[in-house]
């Protein structure tokens, strides 16, 4: 089962992706897809109601908005140099223990938005990643119990304009948090149905040509390793958002490094998680 | 009027405190002071139910818990190194243009509450900040427009694990996020009853030692600046809260360093904002 939430920006409701492709709308549940569902076991719940209701479920036009795929959650995580090939080629050199830094979730937006500009930005890039969504508060938990904490997984885009987040006089937060700069999903799906998620195919394209080509089986700190490790700083609650860091071929690490304008088009996807597209848009006004 | 919240942790009342000091149950009034309530001139629309109705709502206990001052905003900005001296103490030089961070919104807590040391912690400090709750959107404001974005001034303490923040490995947010790492309040002062909120007196103790002595006229960058300028790196939502940074006398740049224990006693104060005590607690289990 996946979700995700379709309409206009800032009125989402949720859907189902069924196991064959169907896309339903599922408003009539009754909740969106925020802290509170993941706190009470909204997927079983959902997957519960779902038996005796699909079939008075409408289907979601193909044309529809899709939003955010889970609603607004309290944080979002970001690993910072998870990759190897990507701790080389920023210069920032291998982690000894995981870096992380929080993402505005005001910077949250859907799969196919308009990333936007910010003034004067001159240095957006892309980073293509593995993401996943708390499924139940994680407080100092073992790393041996930290993978019961997921609820699902998905993709985001951790948008970065690069001149804000390193030359702007410290912390990194400052160029990760403009506004469309956390496309997330089009789907969660649910970690049930994602048996191997250290081992996924992961890819992004600047207008067509492959930038990031690579798996999360090249992960340097893994998925329980960063729950179990996060979790000893801060409270994990359910609907939070941590994203596991981005492969090489970030515009940063090329030679030039190349940055994103206007007009151009960013496509991503991981294996089984489906695909996401953005088209650049200028600052407006 | 102040704005407060009472109640067990999690089941937080909304309560306003009068000009006369009386400290009333407004939860008939139908709303938390969140990001809604911000966004729809809440304080505004309060005042003027409280007018037909402040007789009809009970007194609040003298020993009733004060939670956070507002409810789980969608971020916590802190600015870092704004006042010279402490810019100085820490080592790490003045700012050219702001520093800020982010704190997890799972730090808040009471004005009062025990502040619970980090497992393994031994560099806990303190940092008394005048901070201040957005009262509407603000995105590329001017400084000419930013003040009519607060809407109101309160107490936090930035409680900080030095050793997490800056000894392993990057992003200060790391040694900012704990539970309990963010007490806010008591009251959320309205604007329009804070005529000078940059000629404030603030104050911190340790057991009963004075540590923070100073005024707000010493930010190095004041508060239009601040929200002019974080509004460039992201969009501040109605509720969110942004602390101006903390005067000297900070743990770690006395000499030598002094952090805090199990069983100490912090107080802290602003004038006319209110005061704050909390004992730091052992890590549990």
């Amino acid at each position: 089962m996946q979700l995700f939430r379709f309409g206009p920006r800032g009125h989402e409701q949720p859907g189902v992706r069924t196991a064959a492709g169907q896309r339903l709308d599922v408003s009539a549940f009754g909740e969106d897809y925020h802290e509170a569902f993941f706190a009470t076991d909204g997927p079983v719940r959902l997957a519960a109601w779902l038996g005796p209701h699909a079939a008075q479920c409408p289907e979601v036009p193909a044309e529809a908005r899709l939003g955010s795929c889970v609603a607004r959650p309290s944080k979002i995580v970001c690993i910072g140099l998870n990759y190897r090939d990507h701790s080389a080629e920023t210069g920032l050199g291998l982690p000894t223990e995981p870096v992380f830094f929080l993402k505005a979730t005001s910077a949250l937006c859907g799969p196919h938005d308009d990333v936007v500009l910010p003034r004067g930005a001159e240095k957006l890039d892309w980073e293509a990643e593995l993401a996943f969504v708390i499924g139940k508060l994680a407080s100092y938990v073992a790393e041996a119990d930290a993978l019961g904490h997921i609820a699902g997984y998905t993709i985001l885009n951790d948008y970065s304009e690069r001149a804000h987040q390193l030359e702007r006089g410290g912390q990194w937060t400052k160029g990760k948090s403009a506004d469309t700069f956390a496309p997330l999903g089009p789907y969660l799906t649910l970690a049930a149905d994602v048996p191997d998620p250290e081992n996924l195919r992961i890819w992004l394209t600047v207008n067509g040509a492959t930038k990031q080509e690579a798996t999360t089986a090249d992960l340097v700190f893994g998925l329980a390793k960063i729950i179990s490790y996060v979790s000893e700083f801060m409270t994990l609650l359910p609907g939070d958002v941590i994203s596991t860091g981005s492969p090489a071929g970030t515009g940063m690490g090329l030679h030039p490094p190349q940055y994103l304008r206007a007009g151009d088009v960013v496509a991503l996807g991981i294996e089984g998680l489906g695909e996401q597209r953005q088209r650049v848009a200028a600052f407006p006004g």
